[in-house]
């Protein structure tokens, strides 16, 4: 695991998007956000997962600026865990790691979750690559190209 | 970690593509195979993992049906990994990584790698979740609905 830290440093954007949230139960605690669950009692009925490690995983994603720590919006003393902008924007992740799923994890008859938008009802397009002029390209369509970022 | 093993039983097709490849390493050898890297060799040396944890990634990435095992192009002994359409299909994924990687984990001046496709030499769309007529969707204008896959 000698080069796991240096992840971070990395010029490759998903190295460092991996570093950051490349682990199931941060993921799984994301997902879970987005379903608005907000406190520590929740996310933890929900995943099943050890106090102390859920309480390391929510610490880290409050250090990352993914989550924002806030007092509960019912006014009792507990705290609650709700996404940044930054937060927010994992939810392409989340949908194409589902949409995956859902096309080779299960087997003909068993039951699955299907995201729909709200307004018609109708499942989300499938998420793919594509070029600005909409072109849906594959690995071999694409190169890549170091620059500065410009913050 | 007492449900990790229930995620690959779960209705919800993010648990279950979690439990498959939600791992750093095993995406980070998912991105290189997407750069046409083959050999046990070349794994090794671009990710620096150990070589007896990333001979179980590897196997663990055949076993799902995402890696293939294939006799070297160039006629030598070595056995080559590539991926197979499931492993193709993981494109969207790591796109949608770097895409976040690429909007909060670089301070200004730090280089950084875009993705452009061949033909105009311009970066990719941005991936959004969008709806059938393509409106831009924001976590809260989706909802779930349990239905039984057709296989």
């Amino acid at each position: 695991m000698a080069k796991q830290t240096q992840l971070a440093h990395c010029e490759c954007p998903v190295a460092r998007a991996l570093e950051a949230i490349g682990d199931r139960w941060v993921l799984l605690i994301i997902r879970d956000a987005f379903d608005d669950v907000r406190r520590f009692g929740e996310f933890h009925k929900r995943l099943g997962l050890a106090r102390n490690v859920l309480t390391i995983k929510l610490k880290q994603l409050v250090e990352l600026g993914i989550l924002a720590v806030q007092p509960a919006s019912d006014g009792s003393a507990y705290k609650e865990y709700v996404l940044t902008d930054m937060g927010r924007a994992v939810f392409p992740i989340v949908v194409s790691l589902r949409q995956w799923g859902e096309r080779y994890l299960f087997e003909q008859g068993e039951s699955y979750s299907q995201l729909l938008d709200n307004d018609q009802a109708e499942q989300v397009q499938t998420i793919s690559v594509r070029s600005r002029s909409g072109k849906a390209l594959n690995p071999e369509d694409c190169h890549r190209r170091v620059v500065r970022h410009e913050g």
